[in-house]
């Protein structure tokens, strides 16, 4: 059993304007955060044989289902549990 | 300069009917994922004079700002830039 790790966020020439909305939020209440970006964080448990085989999983789910090539990229790590 | 990354999950008691769908996508496509819970990644970049003081300005941006402790749970780190 493997613990995958995934995080689907904006492209980073994209304007992202959730970011940018909680970027004005965050300055309201006197934070002066820059460059907000905000996308997704996915983990689930997946079965495999070994941690080769469960990257090449999630690399095709991420692929197949989880991100949007158009406006996302995507990163993640895998971990034996 | 601060770049902190903040992962800002659904509680584990409760239900997570969008990772849910998720899960029942992937099986879907023939990936038997489980336990798949999908949250918010939010990155940004702060202005502080060490990393503590960075620490507690993201701690208290979580707080007031974005996370809604009702449902969710947040992590971050922070790293000097």
């Amino acid at each position: 059993m493997f613990i995958a790790e995934i995080n689907v966020m904006p492209l980073k020439e994209l304007l992202d304007p959730q970011g940018k909305a909680v970027e004005h939020g965050l300055a309201n209440l006197g934070f002066n955060a820059s460059k907000v970006r905000i996308g997704k964080r996915i983990t689930l448990e997946i079965e495999a044989s070994e941690e080769t085989d469960a990257i090449a999983k999630v690399e095709e789910a991420c692929k197949k289902l989880l991100h949007n090539p158009v406006m996302e990229y995507y990163e993640f790590t895998v971990s034996k549990v």
